[in-house]
């Protein structure tokens, strides 16, 4: 039996919490989920944190951040230190993050925001319940949210 | 009882310090207030790790980064020292910045700043408190000092 | 006898660890390889410290950043986590990257992927069997991928 | 008795040195003073760890960036290493930077680099003695070398 | 007797290890030398700590990033990881790096490249043997390689 973490915000507009949640659910069975909600991107690696140090065996860290330049800063900042939080407990934390400018409007961005859920959600489950799978797809080009790109032979 | 650990500067124009207390006393009680006062931003950082090492259960740092480019760098290194400070601390540290252009006249930056400490004095309530109320408002597009975002179904 | 680790990702869009592999059998012996893959290059970091936690003596990072501004940074964020793993651990990571503007078509990507896989493949053998071939090519212009640059006298 | 230490580089063109300990001495006793000279800003960060273990309260680093883009990036790189440094050894470290494009010419560039090291001197000695003085003078807009700004009410 | 590192690259297009050398060597004695080659700037943070491993009292890392921007932040981010190498083992590590796009013409480029790995070197010897020496040219506006700035009064 494995826990899988979920962190999110309240400042994201969309709830990636139940997209990850159902997708986990469709693809099968042996984790349970924890989740952790924090105001934003920057308080997320602390909820990482917290929930490994709550006996995580994998953490998603759901954010949306804004389309403005100190958004984009902040997310930076998020990033890095998510990374910092995954190398020092050695947990994988995977980062869904859906920035406010990769979609037109509204509705394109609720579908964004949920099919890079679903697609990291798959990811969280590879990693932990089948490796090989992920090795199977090594170099061939798989994209979270967007279309998949060409492989090159 | 937990204590709440607020940093702040000599640089900032507005008395944030004061929002914060303010707010906190008027949404229930159950802490103390311990206050830490550097020359700037920068030191933040470690006026909020002098503060966790004397007992604070989680810490706001109030700032307000000027406008030019070097005031944009010098806010960038202070906020990924808090997060350093956070992750190693595992307490949460709330960043409260309000950044000199965010307004266009210094009555809207007061009053931007109020809201913004008033808002992630709740924030820091929240956390200690009632996690169970963050949960509810997870991916409902919550902002502070500024007006919420619509959230997408 | 060494073990060389090999990280690699299902976004990349051409078979890196072919080329490491094809490589490294054709230089010579005394080694074994191990393989991690994981979904994007800021999952590169982890999974290097894994392979090291699995006993790797050296580890090469493999990856293929997009052409965007925010693929960009996330190669930066990946650098460095892979920066501070390998410091961390003080086991030699050599990380290649191919990013995906740095040709014009996909038949030159696919080209220049695999030289500098190869290239750095080298590298890997010559950093754990013959330091010595190192020194004697320190300032002479290498180039991995691309052709070698002219040194100064 | 405490002791601050005050690191300073001979690539910068104006004798802080001289102001900060001219400014300490004119404030008040209480303390003794070591220092350590380096070539540039980026060793600034050591030269302040070996002064914080050569039994050091408080450190000021002084330092003078030139005015070209890859000196903007070595001060940001040398910033934070100072702070890192003064987080891993919790003492106050004060970054005093003066940039050459801060002033229109030399006689301005030295007047201002005088009087932001006095300022920082003063920041330094209320950090260790006064800090009751620091807090009376929160949000009140001081800055260092520079007039002060406007508070806002 | 002391030891000083040398952490060179063979993407280097200068032989910047023979001018550290033959200028230490002019300068006086005292010393050994290591050396430790590696393929890019990036390699040299985790040559820097190995040689610090292998008991260097002071290393110098020597580089020639090229001019493109993905150079200039591979740069970047090799610096900072020998500034972290530098702070963990509370070694001094000096930069020596030449960039491409600083001289006209390879003539031009191999002579700075020249001049300032002999400048460095004697800021090692200095640094290890002379500490005065550095003290008293303290805001003199010291350059390496570029001729000296005009001190302030």
């Amino acid at each position: 039996m494995k826990t899988i973490g979920i962190a999110d915000t309240t400042f994201a507009r969309y709830d990636m919490y139940g997209s990850v949640v159902d997708e986990l659910n469709s693809i099968g069975t042996g984790f349970d989920v924890k989740r952790y909600t924090v105001p934003g991107i920057k308080d997320l690696a602390i909820a990482v944190q917290k929930l490994i140090g709550d006996g995580c065996d994998l953490v998603l860290a759901l954010g949306m951040p804004g389309p403005e330049p100190i958004d984009k800063q902040c997310a930076d900042q998020a990033s890095r230190a998510l990374l910092n939080v995954e190398l020092k407990h050695n947990v994988h934390v995977l980062e869904v993050f859906v920035h406010e400018d990769e979609a037109d409007n509204d509705r394109e961005l609720g579908r964004l925001a949920d099919n890079r859920s679903r697609e990291h959600a798959v990811n969280a489950y590879d990693l932990l319940f089948r490796q090989d799978r992920l090795q199977r797809m090594a170099g061939t080009g798989q994209r979270e949210g967007h279309p998949d790109a060409e492989p090159i032979r």
